[in-house]
């Protein structure tokens, strides 16, 4: 699906938001599920379903028709036969922080509401949608992964959260079973737009207030399990042991070392965890596991990344004469977004005095399931100390209004060109 | 303490051991606790004691003086004003072997038995110890440290084991309170003679019989504690992470570059265990802790090695821009066996036509603590697969008989040619 442009139609007005509407909405949001200054509404929980009616009854104020549909989507929909999305989630990690997913619904929400009451003028109008569980309660991006078909629905919905709940029988609690589910069609939707707060540092660190996703990097992880033997630590001399964890240590190094040898700064790797059996100071570790991930927007980088972990997994376990299993636990492609859509945010940024940087996302987003079905972009604002998925998380009131005022300018622009179908 | 010899009084006659008699008392000292092919005595248990009354039993037929001292201690002594010390312990860990330190007092009790048989003439006797709770149920070496006077009863007698039972309560209960301790006087016992199993696989790789031990090696141990930052593994660019466990990865390998580099053969260390925090695939680990040990003979080398942990855990921790807390957790020297003794034990198994080899002890023995008081000399056999501290440890009734003549012969050239005080 491309994107294509017409002449601008600049007789549909600018969409003008009103901040202090903004900033209360997000505060009232936040006191759905609050604990200390973060929230706590897990996907389909009571108090996110309420978070959920709630944020339904402002879209019908704001002129839109709502509805939740059969997954937990909130879906707002102006009077238009083509909608701009606009989208994110409400439901949280447990004891979450305030902004993320809700920042980026509501900036929707205040999209919405100021372009219905400058009129609504236009082809092209707006969809605004808060995902169900981007959390992964039950079923990591449910909501997403429904709206664009990607959703095996007998197959997730046999999946439990940590309380053991089927995740059938809470849409079923939530009063949301036999409703319809809402769906992305190109044709209808020409552009998914979300905004974000960072979660990491960067933005903060350069002291840039805006950041242009061009892409969410993809990811991949493994466990590298190296298997030795067994030997008293004292008794057994060194050129007769079988040591799986000098191999995972030593093969630890080497990755990272090629990893750094691949000269992207978007290049990051991690190793999470290291578990060593039996785990004795007196015992050579017969088993070692190590849980290693990378990520990159570049799908060749992370294939070869994905080669290196191989051959040099199974270099080391011979040079530590131990045996080696290389699993890969995970593997997510990168989503690039729309260049077109990313130009547009640079120059709204532009617009609005605010210096922007290009960059990837480093966490995954609904855009991620958008972005493989129709052009998609992403806004950033600056996380305070990077933090997230934590009650410390937050952004300046400043930083918030910033970012929804880009968002606002890319909407007006967007329905002033983008072609009539 | 030195040893000294005289000319050889060859009227003494040579102890020539019973090898049936032997193994028959091995595999009747092996039915107390006996557990598949392996025993269970804990020290101080039910049946720890009935072993060692049973013990008790057989140095009486053997015409010693016999007694069960007030740490569980069992001592047969001869009617000799000067007694050669051969001991080693009865207690097993949990689920042990039936050759692990039973092997070495059988031997003791035969070679008694035999030596009294031959008329017990001579100004040097024998006294045969099986020492209490080597296996640290209680207090690691209890007996050893008590029949050398190291022991603070005060402290040690308040120590409890893995049930909670006290050091004390289970003296009481084993019908030992009130009892005096046997005590090591170096002007009464002229040597110590340990033997056992290698509970290694050196000596079976090279199909060597007969270990000769030149050294108990000494232990150092640390915990090295790198503390860095949790970050999320995707949002935070490379050069803004504190990285724990990359930096413990760095040290393992390097630290094992040093030891290497030592050049010795008998320097062992071993990295038993790692842990990291929080120890999630999309976590940067906050801290890291590394269980990390070395062993030599030699007390420079560890000496050298400690220095390096040291440095080495602050260069590491500069580089990965993370804290490091080294702390040293354990500390043993290394103890000398004494050169007349290796001379005499190589010229004893040369007697029988067994090659035989020097080497370090990489595992503890109450020989360790004895060396710190007497001069002391250690036999080891080969153990199959080098297997020990479990109930598949063994060796071959061949050899098991070879280390009980090797170790007799020893004994018979000391009771000719010690000096006389």
């Amino acid at each position: 699906v491309t994107l294509e442009f017409g002449a601008s139609r600049n007789n549909i007005p600018a969409i003008s938001i009103h901040p202090e509407r903004l900033l209360d909405d997000l505060r009232t949001l936040a006191e759905f599920g609050k604990t200390g200054p973060g929230v706590n509404r897990r996907a389909l929980s009571p108090v996110d379903m309420q978070a959920r009616e709630w944020l339904a009854d402002r879209l019908r104020e704001a002129g839109l028709v709502a509805e939740i549909d059969g997954v937990g989507n909130v879906i707002g929909r102006s009077p238009h036969a083509r909608r701009i999305v606009i989208g994110s989630h409400t439901d949280t990690v447990p004891d979450g922080g305030w902004l993320d997913g809700a920042m980026g619904v509501i900036y929707g929400l205040e999209v919405a509401r100021a372009f219905m009451e400058a009129g609504g003028n236009g082809p092209v109008g707006l969809e605004i949608v808060s995902f169900s569980d981007e959390e992964a309660c039950f079923s990591p991006m449910l909501g997403s992964h429904s709206y664009t078909g990607e959703l095996n629905r007998e197959v997730e919905f046999a999946r439990r959260n940590e309380n053991g709940t089927l995740l059938a029988d809470a849409v079923r609690a939530a009063g949301l079973a036999g409703r319809a589910f809402a769906r992305l069609d190109p044709l209808t939707h020409p552009v998914y737009l979300e905004a974000h707060i960072e979660q990491g540092p960067v933005l903060e660190a350069r002291g840039i207030p805006l950041g242009v996703v061009t892409s969410i990097i993809g990811l991949r992880a493994w466990l590298v399990h190296f298997i030795g033997q067994a030997d008293h630590a004292g008794t057994t001399p060194m050129a007769m042991r079988r040591d799986a964890g000098a191999a995972l240590c030593d093969f630890a190094v080497r990755i990272a070392d090629f990893c750094r040898g691949m000269g992207s700064e978007q290049t990051v790797w991690n190793g999470g965890n290291i578990r060593l059996i039996p785990g004795a100071h007196n015992v050579v570790p017969a088993r070692a596991q190590y849980t290693f991930s990378a990520r990159d927007p570049d799908m060749e980088i992370l294939d070869r990344i994905e080669q290196r972990v191989m051959t040099l997994s199974s270099t080391v376990s011979a040079v530590h004469n131990v045996k080696v299993e290389a699993t890969k636990t995970s593997s997510i492609a990168p989503a690039a977004m729309h260049p077109a859509i990313v130009h547009m945010i640079g120059e709204a940024a532009k617009g609005r005095g605010l210096t922007a940087m290009e960059m990837p996302s480093g966490a995954a987003h609904d855009a991620m399931v958008l972005a493989r079905h129709v052009p998609v972009g992403m806004v950033f604002i600056p996380s305070i100390g990077g933090r997230s998925h934590d009650v410390a998380e937050d952004s300046t009131p400043e930083d918030i209004v910033n970012g929804a005022h880009v968002l606002a300018d890319t909407v007006t622009a967007l329905t002033r060109s983008l072609q009539q179908v």
